[in-house]
């Protein structure tokens, strides 16, 4: 498994428009095990993405996918920067998904 | 929700045991919704645990189950020490257990 813990910030009042482009974007992709979007409380600009894949393939196919692609083009001017980005080696756990199906 | 994003250390060479005791004791906790348990590839020691819950109630609860307080015991001597958290307010995603049962 592959997983990605990254902090981003939005520009200032974009951080729920970000967050909802995101979240409808994350359900079908192949691989996917897990990916959770939260926003942090202690900055109204920052969110954290939690990601969980079924390999590091699965992950950087996922942005050759159509509504992926759409969600970039609409995330990036929203975005100042990633604040930090630490991947990850899920072993196991609570809430993964192992029957995820190609779209 | 509510949702933590922890760091820990593991003395050296414990942290395979660390992480077993952990992915067992995660399977039924109450308002448990996600609780993935992975290595930091960058740090040997290192996990990361990536936590949604329905409310901090039910994260602060958890503590008093039987299987969590037996497995913190076991747990903490094999630590060294949280090196980060970050609380975080889950918004929404892929892989959350949206039915989780009480005990």
């Amino acid at each position: 498994m592959h997983g990605l813990i990254v902090k981003l910030t939005a520009r200032p009042g974009q951080r729920d428009a970000m967050i909802s482009i995101l979240v409808h974007c994350v359900q079908n992709m192949p691989g996917s095990m897990s990916y959770i979007v939260a926003k942090d409380p202690a900055d109204e600009n920052a969110i954290w993405a939690t990601e969980v894949w079924d390999s590091e393939a699965s992950h950087d196919a996922s942005f050759t996918l159509p509504a992926v692609k759409a969600a970039v083009e609409q995330v990036k001017p929203m975005v100042v920067g990633v604040q930090s980005k630490v991947v990850t080696q899920p072993v196991s756990g609570y809430g993964l998904q192992r029957d995820s199906k190609a779209q």
